[in-house]
Formats: C-alpha cells, sequence, structure tokens
C-alpha cells in the first residue's frame, strides 16, 4: 500500500471567518437524477448478484432530468407537461452460461428501480402520473460466467481517478445536513406534511455570524389561499430556529431567510403540486448535487467525480470517494489529536482497487508534536484488505452511507 | 460591497507534499457536453442582442451526451451507432414586440451552434454523420421587449450560488494544462495528425517526483497496422517528455504514461475512428469537466456550478465563478507579496450581480506583516462596476476564458 | 342532403370466383397502435366532457410502435428491450375559463389511457414491464370555454374526407373475422390460457375451396419442451376446425394451416413471452389494420382513413367511416332486395357535418326491377339528423364499434 | 404458377355514377413519411449491393413525421419548432465476413438518405433546420456472407401478404395524378416559385360533372400582403382551368375550389414558411398515402399495405403490388378488347417469390365473347420469371415506379 501521511500546517476551516456549505435536499432536480442513477446500479446489482452470484459491471453514472410544466392551483393544482428522467450508461445485458446465452432486462430493471426509489421518496410525486423514465443504457459486451467464479480475486480499477473526503465536519456544515434531514424527516412530515421535499439549505459563516437560507417548496393542495401560506410559512420558520436552538448552535448573529424569492403580492410563492421544482421546468444532472458526505463545500477539497450510478465493485469513482470518507472518519475518531484530516486516494486503470497509485493523508493537529503515521498505516491496511473492501460494495448497496 | 479579506495561515499547495491534478481535454465525453450547452448559450444570446438589443433571459446548463458505437479499422473504421447529445434548459422562444408576438427558432440556433461548435475543434469528428444533436429547451415566459430597453439596469442574480477561483496555478497545474492544450493545438495536429482530440492528462506530484499520466486517443485511418502505432506512440511519448523539457520541470524523478492500458497483444489499442472515446460508449454530463480555469484540482477549494450552458447576464453560477477567477488573478498579479488567494463570492437571488451577498478574499502571504486589503477593495470595486460586469458578458461571449 | 342512389350491376363479391379477406388480430403490432391512439382519443374525450361539458378539439391518430427485443424460454422467457409505443397528435391543452387558463394534464392522460388499454385487453404484456409509452401531443390552441356553450350547434368538417363501407359481410369475411374474435375471447382463453393475443387470419377463397391460414402467438410459460408446443398446436388446430364446422361453411375443400414458418427441427417456433410478436421486432403504425368493418378486404371499395385516434365529433375520416358503416347495414337489413350496398360519404371541410358533399349508395339488387331510392333517404336523413349525429359520437366513445 | 382468371361483369367505374379519387402530392405529411422510409430503404440497398453484392434483408415501413411549429410572416417567417421524422424498422447492420464482423453504419445512412430526399424535392424545406431526422433501425440477424453467394436463387417471400392493382386509370384518376405532377413540376416551379410542395387534389365526378378541390400551400416569403397572395392565388386558379381545358376532359359542369378553406378576412391564408403543412402541427405516417398508381381511390380494390421503406428483394408488400400494377397494365395494353382489369397477388411466408399462392385476374371485357387466358398466361409468366424479378427490383430501386 503506498502511502504518504503529511501533516498540514493550515487553519482549520472552523477556524476561518468564513465558510459557505450547502446541502441541495432530497428533492431537488439534481438529487432527484442522482438518486435514479444510483437507484438503476443498486437494483443491477441486486439482480447481477441473485442471478449469477456475482456485480456484473455496468456504468449508469450519467442522468439527465427535464423538468416539466406544471399548474399549481389553492386546493391542488396539476401537472401539465411530465418529468422526464434519463438514466444513460453501459450495462452488461447478456451473459454466456455454460451452454447458451441469457438475457438481462436491463431496461425493465431500471425503470422499475426508478419508479420505486421516487415511490419510497416522495409522498405527492407519482413516477406513473407527473414522470416519463428514460433508459439509454447500452450493452457492455457479453460476460462469460462460470459458476466457481464467485468474485474470489480483486476487482480492477476500471479508471484512473480519485477519491476525496475529510473529517470531522463543522458547525456549520452539520447545521446544513442535519436541517435539511430534519425537515426532509417522516416525523417532521407527518406534522406538517405541506412541506415539500425540494429544499435547500445555504449556510453562509462569517465569524459568529449565521446567514442560514433555506427554500422550501410547499404543496398547494393543503392551502386555500394567499394567507393560509404565509401563516404556514411562519411556522416552518419557527420549526426552523426551534431546530437551531435544540441544535446549540454558538452564534452572535442568526439570520434565517426562508422562501426569500417570496413575493406574495403577485402571487409569486413557492407552491407546487408533487413537491419538488421539477415539475416547473427545473432541470438536473447526475453528479452535480451533494459530495459522498451530503454537503456542497467550496471551502474544502473535493470530488467531481459522480458517485451515484456507479458500480460499487471495481469503479473507483465511486468506492474510493466512499472509502476516504470511511478512513477519515475513522482516523479523525480513532486517532487523538487530530483536528481536521483530508484522505485522498488515486487509483491506477487496470490495477488491483486493493493497491491505489497513492493514500494521500494530510492532517491538521492539535498539538505540535503528535506523529499519526504507524496509526493510519493500521486503519488503512485494514480498510485495503480485500475483505473490507467487499464489505463496502455490500454496505453501499445496502444503503449505509448517504453517498450525495 | 460587502467584502471580507482574510490572511489564512496554510502550507501553500506547491508546497504541500502530494498534488493532484486533471485536465480533461478537447474530445472527452464531459468536455464535449460542456462545449455543446456553452455554444448553445452563446449563439443564443448573440441572436437575442442581434434582434432585440438584449440577451434575453435563458439557461441550458443541462446535458447529456451517449455514447455511440464504433468499429476502429487499421485504414479507417466506421461509426455504427451516432453519438446523442442533448442540450436541455429553458430559454425565450416568444418575444411580445410593440403589437405582435414573434418567435425565435431556438431549436434551430441550437442545432446549428452545437455543429458548428463540433466542426471548429474537431477534425474527424462529423456532426452530421457521427452524431444526432438533440434539443430540450422549453420556453420561458414570452419577454416583453420595449425598444429604449437596452440593459440600463444592472441584472439581478436569478439565483443564490456560490463562485470559486484561485491563483497562481501551482506548476503541477500548469503542466496539466499546458500539456493538453500542446497536445491539442493545431501546430501540434499537423504534425501528429493522427493524435486524437480526446486527451485526459492527469498530473500526481509527490515532493519532486512526477506522475504525468496521459490517455490519447488515435485515429486509425492513419495506422495500417500494430507496429505502426506502436512506433507513433513512442514518437509521441517523446514529443511529451520534449515538451516537458521545454517546460523547465524541476523534479528529482519522472514517470510519464502513455495509455497504459494498451494491450497490443490482445488488440486492445486506444484507435478511434473519430478522435474521441464518445464514438464507442464512453458518456458525458453538462458541468463535470473542468473547472472554469480548465482543471480539476480535488486539492483546492472549489465550485460544482457548471458554467457551460449559462446565461452570461445574470447567472451568478457562471459570471461570478468567471468574476473569482478574475480577481484571483488580478490580486496575485498586482499586489505584491501574496503567494496564494483564493476568492469566494455569493449571490443573493434577486439581487443585483454587483452586489453580492458576500466576497470572500483567503490569501497565503510571503511576509509575515502583509497587509493587502486597501488594494483587494480597490480592485474588487472596479470588478463589480456595473460597465466592468457587462464587459465581462461580452468577454465571455467572445471566449476570452477557457470556461472548462 | 345531397344523395345519389345508383343500381350497380355487378357480380357480388360471394359470387366472385376469389376472395381474399384477412384480419389482423388484437395482439397485431399495427392493432395495437390503432388500440392505443383510440385509447388516447377516447380518454381525453371523456375528460374534456366532464370537466368542460364537450369534447374539445383534439386528433392523435398518428403512431408508431417500435419493437422490442425478447428472449422466449420453456418455463417462461424476458423481454430484454422493452416495446415503445408513441401517440402523436394535436390536442387542446388550455382551456381560457372566464377569468383563467386552465391547464389539461394531456400527457396524463394519454399515458394513463393506453397503459390501461393494455391491461385490459392482454394478460402477459405488462405496460409497466414490458413497454414504455410515449407522447408526443403538441398543444392546439387554447379553447374559450362558455359555460352555455354545450354542443348546441353541429359541429364542422375538419378536414375534406371520403368515408366508405359496405354490406354484408360474406362468409369468408365472416369466417375471418368471428374466427379471431373466437381465439381471442375470453371463454376460449379460460380453455386454452397459452394461445397469445397475437392472431393473424387470413382466408383465401377460390369457388367453393377455402385456404384458410391462422397465424398465433403462444406464450412460452406453460411449454417444457417442443413437443409439448406441437401437440398443444394440434390442439388448437382441432379447435379451429371445430370452429368452421361450427360456422356451417359450405365448402368443397378446406386447407387449415396453423402457423405455417414453423421449422420445429431448428426452434423455430412461434413461442413469444407477452402473446404479441411486438416483443421482438415486429412494429406498428396507426391505421394499417383492420377497416372499420374490423376487415381487410382487398377485393372491396375501402378508405384508406385511419379511424383510431382521431375526435369522435367532427373529424369525418372517423365518424363518416363508421357511419358508412351503419348505413349499409340498415340499408341491408331494412331494405329489402338489396344483395350488396357501398355506402360513401364525402365531406366539405368547414361545412358542418351534417350536409355532406355527397352521399353515395351504390346497391346490387337481387331482382331486375328494385328502386330502393325512397327507403335509403329515409335512413340518411334519419342518420344525419343532428341528435342521431350525436349519438354516434356517445356510441363510438362506449366502444359500440369494431373500429379497427 | 397458380393462376386464376376471372371475367367479371360489373359496370366499370369511368361508367359509373359518381367516382371520388384523391392525390396526396409530394409536400403531404404523409407522403413526406413515405418519401423518408422509402429513400432510407433504397440507401441501405445501394450500400449492401455495393459492398456485399446483394441486397441483405430489411425493412424500415414504419415512420411518424411530427409536425413543428412555425410562424409564417409576409416576406417570410420562420420555423419555431422543428419537423421530427422517424423512421423505424429493421436492418442487419452486421455482416459476418470469412474471418471477421464488419458493422454497417445504418444510422448514418439513414439519416443522409432521408435528407437528400428532402433536398432533392423540397426548394425550401431544409432538412438541417427544419426537421429532425430520428432512426430507429434495430439490428435484424448478422447475415453471413459468402462472396459466390451472389443473388442466384430466388428470393423467399417474408410474408404472407397481397398485391392488388388494376388497369386502366379513368379520366377522374389521370386527372387527379396529373394535375398535382405538374403543380409539382419544376417546370411549373419555375414560373410560380410561391406554390408550395403540400398539394392535395380530390376529384368528385357525378355523372359528367366534376367538383376539383385543390389545397396547395403558398410560401410566405413571395408575398408582402393579403392581397398579394389573393392575386396570385387566382392566377394560380388560371393555370389550373388552363391545365384542365389542356386536359380534354369532357364534362358538362366544372366546379373548381383552391384553397377553400381560406377566410382572408381573418388572416386565415394557406401561407407557409417551407411550403408544407408539417412545419406546423400536420402529422404523417407511412402508408398512409396513396397506392402504388399514385393514388387514393376508394371505389376500386386496394392494398392496405405500405411499399415505402420495404425491402425490394423479398419483401412481397412491396414486389407484388408494383408486380400486380405492371401486370394490369400490360394486360390492358397488350390484350385487345380489356375494359378493365384487376391484378391481385398473394404469397406464402417462406416460399419462392416466383411461386405466390395465387395470382387472380379479373377482367370486364368490351365483348361478351372474349377469351384472353392465353395471353394472360403468357404474360404472367413472363412477369414471374426469376430474371424479370431481378429486373424488377433494379427498377424500384431506379426510381422507375411511382410507389406512392
Amino acid at each position: 500500500l503506498n502511502i504518504l501521511v503529511e501533516k498540514l500546517y493550515a487553519t482549520p476551516v472552523h477556524m476561518q471567518k468564513v465558510e459557505m456549505v450547502e446541502r441541495k435536499g432530497l428533492g431537488h432536480p439534481d438529487h432527484i437524477t442522482d438518486l435514479a442513477c444510483e437507484a438503476v446500479s443498486r437494483e443491477l446489482s441486486r439482480y447481477y448478484m441473485k442471478n449469477y452470484g456475482k456485480i456484473l459491471h455496468h456504468n449508469v453514472d450519467k442522468g439527465l432530468l427535464i423538468g416539466g410544466s406544471a399548474q399549481w392551483e389553492f386546493g391542488g393544482g396539476k401537472v401539465i407537461e411530465p418529468i422526464e428522467v434519463t438514466v444513460a450508461g453501459r450495462a452488461v445485458k447478456y451473459v454466456e452460461l455454460e451452454n447458451r446465452a441469457e438475457g438481462i432486462p436491463v431496461d425493465e430493471i431500471a425503470i422499475k428501480a426508478v419508479k420505486e426509489e421516487i415511490r419510497r421518496n416522495f409522498r405527492f410525486l407519482d413516477p406513473d402520473k407527473h414522470m416519463r423514465i428514460y433508459v439509454k443504457i447500452r450493452p457492455g459486451s457479453a460476460e462469460l460466467i462460470k459458476t466457481f467464479d464467485k468474485g474470489v480475486e480483486v476487482p480492477l480499477a476500471n479508471d484512473t481517478s480519485i477519491g476525496v473526503a475529510y473529517a470531522p465536519l463543522t458547525t456549520s456544515e452539520e447545521l446544513a445536513l442535519k436541517l435539511e434531514m430534519y425537515l426532509n424527516s417522516s416525523e417532521y412530515k407527518k406534522i406538517r406534511p405541506y412541506v415539500g421535499e425540494d429544499i435547500k439549505v445555504m449556510v453562509l459563516r462569517i465569524g459568529k455570524k449565521f446567514n442560514v437560507t433555506v427554500a422550501s417548496a410547499f404543496v398547494d393542495k393543503f392551502f386555500s389561499n394567499v394567507q393560509d401560506y404565509l401563516s404556514v410559512k411562519e411556522e416552518v420558520y419557527n420549526d426552523i430556529l426551534d431546530f437551531i436552538s435544540r441544535f446549540n448552535l454558538d452564534y452572535d448573529e442568526l439570520n434565517l431567510k426562508l422562501n426569500a424569492a417570496d413575493d406574495p403580492e403577485n402571487m409569486n410563492i413557492y407552491l407546487t403540486v408533487t413537491g419538488t421544482s421539477a415539475e416547473a421546468g427545473d432541470d438536473g444532472n447526475t453528479g452535480r448535487s451533494n459530495r459522498v458526505n451530503g454537503l456542497i463545500t467550496p471551502s474544502r477539497q473535493m470530488s467531481l467525480e459522480a458517485v451515484a450510478g456507479k458500480n460499487p465493485v471495481s469503479h473507483v469513482g465511486k468506492l474510493y470517494n466512499v472509502l476516504a470518507y470511511r478512513i477519515s472518519k475513522r482516523i479523525h475518531e480513532e486517532v487523538s489529536g487530530v483536528e481536521e484530516v483530508y484522505t485522498k486516494i488515486l487509483s491506477t486503470i487496470g490495477h488491483p482497487i486493493n493497491e491505489p497509485q497513492l493514500v494521500n493523508i494530510q492532517y491538521i493537529s492539535k498539538h505540535k508534536q503528535l506523529s499519526i503515521e504507524d496509526k493510519v498505516k493500521k486503519i488503512l491496511e485494514e480498510e485495503f484488505s480485500p475483505d473490507r473492501l467487499r464489505k463496502l460494495t455490500d454496505e453501499i448497496l445496502n444503503g449505509q452511507y448517504l453517498l450525495f
């Protein structure tokens, strides 16, 4: 394992004067596109595993969501033109068994995966009524399956790419992430069913002053006039303030804005039929939403790789990002004295995934004299063991990581 | 102007032990998708400007490239299934003039723009023969045009988003950028016409050791057998070494790899019909290629915004990234003592673009005592003046910035 | 009413030496395309009627079915690539009510209509799993709805076109029609569930010799080997012979062929996963299946108009074909001595549908001296009365006519 | 050769009281769709022939044209949304040569074929600017090519289908056909360049009274106001009258209508940007335009087969229709005493095309005692000889038949 551990002399982000953090929530068009691609990869993986004992090659990490057209109305409006979601990429469509070729209903699996993912995550967005799902998955070359051939060897990296992650989150980052998750939790939806899923949180910290900007869709059918909307909005505004106070945020000044672009006099208010702005024109692409820790952090080192839709076996653009996330977290938790740690992993195309070109650990220590190399190496050796890597694949499939 | 200048105590990137830089070149599928979206925005802008005296609202920053299927052959192969490129978004399709509505042939403009962009940039990729261009631009609301109404006021930010950039480039970054540009220059293509446009450069620096990995498509029709390919590859390998030596790179060790995944014995060599891997299955999305300085720099602060396809008048996701790039460059060039500078600009939706929520400058100084605040403020005031912002729009349209 | 009744001196078809008749059954790709277009028109009509008190303008009579790819297998195979069905045309998407515009979810209505139509008619073809439904319905101009404005006036013909029909059916025609309907009846499917819906019947009569050619898909999951298939095929063959004998066909010679293209030794047998050949490549277009009486009769006068998908209020290409069918039938049934009667109705675009350009009745009489003009006129006046025409629209919507 | 010749006792169509004939001209949306499918079949045939010495299997007889949206204007308007044309079907995409598989750029050939066909036939409809061409041709199974294997044997019928034609044309039929051809001739376009290509002619003959209805698009850029249009329309009206007088039509009454639906006061006049109504919403399907003799003749026996797009080697739905046309014409020309002749040819799937199931000739003779059987048989034997059938394929490819 080619490891390079470097002590970084730098102001940790939480001590810098300015921080900007963003979380694109569940119903954001880019996030829906990520959900779609990832659901397809997950269900393909399961189908391959169930039928052939291993996850065959696929990569469906390119997606496009074309916003629809809708007409909200007090009491409940209509989606006039559906949202179009396309998932594109490659997947094995034929396997060669001992004496015959067998086809794999990739399109059917894919469409079903996307629809179920939508149904699982949304209450008012009906994939049959409000969406059209398109699949543009071209066949990869047929794979020859031998029965004994069940994942004994370590997969080869299918690209030269870089995984990046860090730990720990700053308070601003925690806030952005947790606030969106709270507003999109089933508990909260129970008491405030009219809050849509398309929620975006932006936190700007300047010293101890916090500007929290929340844009949240509301669902039209719960409202009968503008007054209704305005009073509910105030309610939600107060919920957010309560949440922040339970969060024990240490601040001098707090500015909260909820749907700042509203102009109620001209009936410009953020109502939707389905809970997402995708119904009325906002488009989306895969890999343009949050990073593997659920956040967009322009002040940080980041990967540009889309994690969603890549296969969790050999596609290092996915594996190494999740792994960097795990490693950063473990180092921060297990190695005392580490204030901030950045992990970058670089693959070499065609080499086993447990033999990266380089694992680069950068850390900011709380003390001058800290040496962490040995402990880090131990963690890395554990994390890069073939067994652990296989487990990582399983964990990704089981939904143990946010991914985006 | 809300400015916050912060001195950062940190090891500048060029002095850190490890650097990873990537440049996705001209013919990379993600890059082609960026080119397509940007060309559409540029030509729409010109049409609007020419016919109505100002750039009307549009945003076509979502794209999808679905790779084709091709069969290379010594002497020249064939594209069997064309590459499909979709450009999606919104644009004004009707304007209300004094006494009538006028339609705008957005699709026609868009298709033409993409085709011409491909023709301008590629020698063997024929947009009519090898590609299908799809346009999914839905109409924005009709704009009411008054003749006197020519851009007097400052546009309003159409989103809350963040522009991020830095200066200067490290040597590794310069190398990645310049090497790709050299290999894709018309001069180089003249002497080595068989080098395709799909070139990806990855630079890994560990101390003074450089691992330079180049993946470059070659064009099949120039070759008659594998030997041919291997000897030409050696030629190009030496060209790159020459380039690096002219570059005056200060290194202890240099490892150059060109098309490392080649396996000539099994005829796995990187030949293409058109010069890009998009012909045979590699897919692309907008905004997943290089940042505004032409690079992917995981060790750096980065924006996740796609610049390509956004309108250059009010879409701060584009404007503020280019502006942050200009500002960083100017500060580094004009303010002595600045070793590294990071600029972040945050907009507020609906506010004039010359009134950002915050401009955050972070710099690493060469000397302990450096104070740069006054000089920075002067630069910022110049850069944020309405005239200068208008000029920025023009410069973007005239191709003065890399963008991606 | 401009009527021209003409006695025709001609050998009636049943007395000619040769007759060729074809019936494309329920699951034929052209027929599925017709079903899809018609279902969309019907459900749009119902929606318009329910919400606005009248059927607004629409015409969705252009469709395309692109066959999928499937792999049948003994015990049950798979659909690898889904069948794609596109319904195209125009429909009113916005209505102007007293004080506001209201949108109509045309796409949603259309997709749902097609899926339900498929579910109603097929047992093993699942529109969610095996099909993709695309809708390309562009908006017609917004209609201004006044509440009192409920269909008082007679609609205007929206085209210059011709309706054509005849009566009675010959024995060969009856046979082709009834045989397919029997094989696709729910009673028959109960005892022979393995018989698919894609059934084509061709009857060639030469004098009293009948060549009956039936092509019928079978459903793979009911079979475990070729022997199975062959013995079931024999069973069905005998069922058809029984049906023909119950039919009291007066023949000298009867040649029945069932799936004549089978080549069991090379495993070329007509098995399908879903019951239709559309699963594996056979494509379809609207209006290329049976005429309004359910048959393709090359020996007869025919209309080339597609009936499926046209609106049943003003689209004479639909109305006049059904009407010609009714009129022919009534004349044959109510006017004694008529051996064969042909009705052709020609519209004038923009004229009320109860004022056709010409109604042309041609009849072959059993007796020399027959004059039927008065009786025919009476029938025509009844059939062209505004009330009766309105009823015709209702009957079409209620499924009282075969249409194709 | 299984032949059945039958003397028919019937009033020939030209002596019946009423005749209705229609000709959908060059620029009619259904006709454009036919042109597109046929162009693809023709160019595929040429490619196969040139590269592999024989025409490989294909069938692209399903098409869909979705009308665009356009805004005509005096002096020249714009196409806002392009016309979409899809050509669907199957074609061999891979051939197995001695030692390797070779791909065939079917999509590229198809797109090019359609564009060139449009350019050849239209002056103001630009396939690059005003149209999008989509190809949905799925691969047929790979064909194994042996060099010596050049069409020695007779092809096998790929379907059970019926070809139908008759001779001669009546005067009304001649008029409908020739009038459209005249108005779309290059000579006429030279003197009246403003007459578009979308021309539909309907002839209704009642005894010796002729109602001729012509709908013809005009091209907007030649006109500067409504008066202009009206005076040009009068000019064209007179041209048609002149044409009819040169045609020596024997009539008692002649009613000519040109663009009867015009309502100049409300600016409803038949102006177009491109010369076809497809630019603004009229849709099209393959096989719904004219029959093989260029006409739609509801009073006649007709085939429902689409001829356009079928391969001219083994697809009897095309071959037998053209052949029936040739045979009818020859019988009428070469066998004296034949007043009207109908030819129907029925294939058997899988049987050589020179061995049809039945050739049925029906004729109406001028004299009581006429026997034509021997002469007809001689003609049929010539026409069904393998050499003559091969020549028929060539003639179809060379454009010797109208086809639609």
